[in-house]
């Protein structure tokens, strides 16, 4: 037994699942039990394929593509009656499993950002927010809409307009963090743009379906989704700013552990998931500043005090100066961050976001020519709308910011479908839209990485 | 904000609950959004909770025993007009979460044992699992049944003897691993019946549920129901010693990493609870044989070969001899165990389950007296049937292992609602069996805490 290798498991789980159809049609005496046996299985299949798909790093894909594509391929084999994989897109837990992991994304990210970094392109991040707002709304609105959709509403057109104008910074972030850019200038406008944007995508979202609804804007409402907004952000960093410190105090004499800081940096970022989501803002707006406000330099722990004791005991009998040189050397790596705890949550979690977003591409409505040429228009709408608002930076990577701005993801989908719920958006053309965002979701992490790529060899060659 | 300290989180997060009343009733237009923000706080109080309740390790007891304490304060709140923690507690997710959590225990406890070890005593843990079994039944059957419930079907009885012999051991593994004693005999003891016991109660529920229903046992189905669980017991036994190396050798070619091997360890797990609950058992068995199977020193994997490659550069002016002196004192610390990737999901899901466990703890169930008094009854011929088989033990503390095996937990609740399902066991003895569950699961982790103390407290004198 004890000669059991190294990564034998996925093997022994493909094999164990030979058993599955003998066992599912033999359940005993333990009905009674919720059954969540599916779910554990889904969930085990999710993550074998998608460690599998990052094999694609060996074509300088990053992860987050193979992710993607593996959750396509795995979400249209219903297509040759192959319907399990509809139950795993369908099951619920799943989907909170990998809203869960989106959330806990940006939380690492907004732990890896550095807030100093980010006040100092905050000028460029609402540039380009507000450029990425403006240029795709009046490409919308008044070019692709009347143009490629003739015969329909002003109503429409405005949906249309609002839906290009969002951005899903999940997609980006991902692949940021998976070539560790997270730190470079560009990551850090595009992601302070990005949460500009959810704040300023909600308004839009208020003002353009009171103009739809009522056929004018209440100023009063619109003014009240804004200020809540708002005043959660800012709340969030003046709460972090002024509170923590002292409240910090108290707590640190009531438990200190590892177990404490971890339960503490988790809630801390569910909470906040919570509250942006309360104040109608996406719940990984709230993660992100959650991770910005938690400095991780203060939120160190040791990684395990044995470690430092067992190296003492092992040169006790060195000399003090050997003993002091090495105890400096092994110092720093002694500690740990809270991060190193948040990754495997991290891990488990993350991948089934976007392999369920893989899944969530049907593939047959791209079999539908007119509404494929439509869809086309509308994507070459959403990625120039976009590339131009980064054309605004300054010392930086204009095309990475601007490509950084493209993935409408989530964020585009649920503009069109409260534009659906309303009766604005026309079912052919809510097609479209879905067609746009998954194009511009699966297109723009392979462009990032090229752009990232070319950037690093430029560097090199400057050196 | 780079002042920001140390756990000043909790304290924000209470801050931000403030905001709480305003901001539901100000939901946005984000409708659209599938909204998760309730399980999202849900989470977040269940773990800020669970964290302070720990505070009861001051007092000398295990977390358990204050997550299981605070879950029964939170889930009796709305006895005072609290409604909200009845929506945490009813929430599918949070429960799939708990569930989840209590998978992960016994995946860490299988992965802590040694299958060695627990060889070692397997003869005891059938003589304790047939014991455990067989005394509890017959004094549930034909004692505490017609004594204290007169004028009930023998049916009735028989389900009462059935879920007297259960043995739900979550709770004992984490009392023993909240004080690092999952390696003493005792724990193996404990560990390995609780996995026998579990096959039997099957067989036993199968067969008293043909006996109350067709009124005889067909041996043909409980044959069937045996066989399925015991070849799921062997086939992943052998599976894991003889299948594992060989195919271990194709995947650690494909990919090797901290990621691969996380994934990996929890699919394996997964997968196992995925199959146990198939074949009829409880997941937790599934997820124990899991961890038992990998043996966590071939899982192992270098901690960050950053770490070696800066030290090398750190003493690269030192002589060579003593540049190998530190290098052999860093070696054994650089590696880290797969149990370390696998800590931190277990951090994040294991109070869920105790606490939603004592949430679920009505204590207005035990407000009537005569319940009350047959469910003490009860209860005395659950404690009584699992100590005694505990004195069949050799070398080792007999009523350590007694009392490992009292919590009937879930398994208990599974035999209880299966008999009220078949109208054989009446709502009275339903609630008298719900108050035994509650009472085994709540006094045992205490109880073995105290054992375990004077058991240390013994052997310091004897040394």
């Amino acid at each position: 037994m004890s000669m059991v290798k190294l990564h034998s498991v996925a093997m022994i789980s493909a094999c164990l699942l030979l058993f599955y159809p003998i066992s599912v049609f033999a359940a005993g005496p333990g009905e009674a039990m919720p059954d969540i046996s599916f779910t554990l299985l889904g969930i085990a299949v999710i993550l074998i394929a998608a460690k599998i798909s990052n094999l694609i790093e060996r074509f300088g894909q990053p992860p987050i593509v193979g992710e993607l594509l593996v959750g396509v391929l795995l979400g249209n084999l219903s297509f040759f009656g192959l319907h399990v994989f509809e139950d795993i897109r369908s099951d619920n837990i799943i989907n909170f499993l990998g809203e869960l992991g989106v959330i806990i994304l940006l939380f690492q990210v907004g732990l890896e950002s550095n807030i100093e970094k980010i006040r100092k392109v905050c000028l460029q991040s609402f540039v380009v927010a507000f450029l990425g707002v403006i240029i795709p709304f009046v490409l919308g609105t008044y070019v692709v809409g009347p143009w490629l959709l003739p015969d329909l509403s002003f109503n429409t057109y405005l949906f249309l307009g609002a839906t290009l104008t969002a951005t899903s910074v999940g997609i980006t972030a991902r692949v940021f963090k998976d070539l560790n850019k997270i730190h470079i200038p560009e990551a850090q406008i595009v992601l302070g743009a990005a949460v500009i944007d959810d704040v300023i995508g909600l308004i839009i979202l208020a003002v353009v379906s009171t103009i739809a609804t009522v056929g004018g804007v209440g100023l009063g409402l619109i003014s009240w989704i804004a200020a809540k907004a708002i005043l959660f952000l800012l709340g969030s960093i003046i709460l972090g700013q002024v509170l923590a410190p002292k409240i910090g105090k108290l707590l640190s004499k009531i438990n200190t552990g590892v177990g404490m800081k971890f339960t503490l940096a988790i809630s801390f970022c569910l909470v906040f998931a919570f509250l942006a989501q309360k104040v109608g803002l996406t719940p990984i707006v709230g993660a992100f500043s959650a991770g910005l406000i938690l400095d991780p330099v203060h939120f160190s722990y040791f990684k395990d005090p044995k470690i430092v004791r067992d190296i003492k005991e092992a040169i006790n009998d060195y000399d003090h100066d050997s003993k002091e040189k090495i105890l400096s050397v092994i110092a720093p790596h002694a500690k740990r961050h809270i991060e190193d705890l948040i990754a495997p949550i991290g891990l488990f979690l993350i991948p089934i976001f976007f392999v369920i977003t893989g899944m969530n591409v049907k593939l047959e409505t791209m079999f539908n020519l007119p509404i494929l040429l439509v869809a086309l228009g509308l994507t070459a709408a959403a990625f120039v709308g976009k590339i131009v608002s980064g054309l605004a930076v300054r010392k930086a990577n204009k095309f990475l910011v601007g490509f950084g701005m493209v993935p409408r993801g989530e964020v585009g989908l649920i503009f069109a479908m409260t534009g659906k719920a309303l009766n604005i958006i026309p079912d052919e053309v809510f097609s479209t839209i879905v067609i746009m965002v998954i194009l511009t979701t699966l297109l723009t992490p392979p462009i990032l990485t090229s752009l990232l790529k070319k950037q690093d060899k430029l560097e090199l060659k400057n050196k």
